[in-house]
């Protein structure tokens, strides 16, 4: 068991989350310490009944630690996460700071569970719309390969933080009460383009990172994706149109759909006849991701249309860490 | 000049744009008939400096009428488009009821306007997302032949009419009031899959418009296109990021730039070191289509990546429709 766990960014959205899971999921510890920076480490928070302090993060934090959940950007975890390791501190990062270092494992429990076995101190949780659209994807993969993916995404405001979610609320309430936007880039009734920084061919790190995890977990470095990431007016989950091509034939679609549904925490919601697919209100705080409105794509062989929607604070961040967790816990105890 | 013009549908979000533009563009007429069905046929609007009584839509409407622009739903153009033509009235109809008739010039001006010179009274004005789409990319399909389009649709609300705006601000309202959605499927802070009915194959009418619409006004059957339509949470301008395939090689990107900047109507906004590219509040209003982010897809050969942007209750419909009306105007003239 691991006896003492630190939370790294436990006052964040995805910190916060953990917090609730460790709680849920009855995650074995002895002690929790909660860690923030400076501007948030007075904050109590509750954690299985008891009040918990936050201590400010600092170099000295990991003394004694013996697992510790990142839950930060990347620069953070970058200056951090070598303390944690010279205390033997085990790392789960949620950030994209360590994901394609060759011996950090990039891990969805669901899909590349093995992956942990050859973990060197961290472990590397992937980006949030990468999880998504895997956790459906996986089992096709392996039975008839995926060659190229064209997607287009719809992201929630939370996946920008509580400021973004802050900023889409209180714009919004401004434009209903005036009926005006307050500035030339509103979010509010508006949607924009990932705004991450842009490679040198003009895709966003955000589309990069699909690219360059979707290969890494998947074990694949063949797989083409291209994607266009678009920030709504959503508070919470993301969705996916993902138009799939794969090497191999495809059987009919149900048993395309059945294989999809076989999927661990896949859960396909479709009615065709009521035209009732999955929506972010649908998959928002639940652990699942849902899937449907699957097609054959009529216009290339081998090609399926589908929607996917996670809710990108757990499955595709906070459920995804505490899931490696429990797997590292299954490891120890072997 | 065309003297007596109808306009059906005047109360409603697409002929309000169209009264809007008759005035703006100085369209030539003696008289403007308003129309509408009897919930809204008591309303007053105002035209050119004049108070306009909406009349009743019936049959007997057409009498002495030289052109009706049409901006209601399919069902009624059906129903009421036969009676205008037995009075030689020429009709622009902007709902979907005659576009795939063959003596029926599905038309967009920049496009194939000489479509217009065999029309046989009906002049169709194609779905709002298939105009929004094929602005930026017909020239370059001239150049370069389009094989294979793969599309996914942010949509706007007004797109569903004025009660979809109301259910979208008045939810958005109560949610922010409250915290709490007030349904099981909600539009506020939520999107969903467009809800027009579903073929066999599980595409959406909408899909299938883009399709079929698209190889109509570019004269090629030949051209494939999957899309996944989504209704965003947005009230005005559709935006759709589409991966296009073609035939032929592709020139440099800076060579594409330039083509889709010729097309007349179409606007390339993209600032790459500032992250800036077209949103639906850029596009609110303005008659151009908006398109930016190109990047040759480097996952396919001679395959293009674009992000297009366009208000679909202008181009999208009451613009291309009265557009339609200036070139008959000018074809009259000759």
């Amino acid at each position: 068991m691991f006896k003492k766990v630190a939370l790294v960014g436990a006052t964040g959205l995805v910190g916060k989350e953990v917090l609730k899971l460790l709680e849920k999921r009855h995650f074995p510890l002895s002690q929790l310490v909660c860690l923030a920076s400076s501007k948030s480490c007075s904050k109590k928070l509750m954690f299985r009944g008891e009040e918990l302090s936050v201590e400010c993060l600092s170099k000295n934090s990991f003394k004694g630690m013996d697992l510790a959940f990142f839950c930060v950007g990347g620069e953070i975890s970058k200056e951090f996460i070598p303390y944690a390791l010279k205390e033997k501190c085990i790392v789960i990062d949620s950030s994209s700071a360590f994901r394609q270092e060759k011996n950090v494992p990039l891990v969805i429990p669901e899909i590349n569970k093995e992956a942990l076995q050859h973990h060197q101190g961290i472990i590397a949780s992937p980006n949030c719309t990468t999880s998504i659209l895997l956790m459906p994807l996986h089992l096709l993969h392996k039975k008839f390969k995926i060659k190229r993916i064209v997607a287009a995404t719809y992201q929630a405001a939370s996946g920008g933080g509580i400021e973004l979610m802050q900023k889409l609320t209180s714009e919004s309430a401004e434009y209903l009460k005036t009926g005006k936007h307050c500035s030339n880039y509103p979010y509010a009734f508006n949607l924009f383009l990932h705004n991450s920084p842009l490679n040198e061919h003009g895709y966003s790190e955000e589309e990069v990172k699909m690219v360059e995890e979707t290969r890494k977990i998947l074990e694949d470095k063949k797989i083409l994706i291209t994607a266009t990431c678009v920030r709504v007016p959503i508070l919470r989950a993301h969705s996916i149109a993902a138009n799939v091509e794969f090497v191999e034939k495809l059987p009919s679609l149900e048993e395309v759909k059945k294989l999809i549904q076989d999927a661990e925490g896949v859960e396909v919601m479709e009615d065709f006849k009521t035209n009732r697919f999955p929506t972010p209100f649908d998959a928002s705080e639940q652990d699942k991701v849902f899937c449907g409105r699957l097609r054959i794509d009529r216009t290339q062989k081998n090609t399926l249309e589908l929607w996917i929607v996670g809710d990108q604070l757990l499955k595709g961040a906070s459920l995804n860490a505490v899931q490696i967790a429990e797997e590292l816990e299954k490891l120890l105890a072997l």
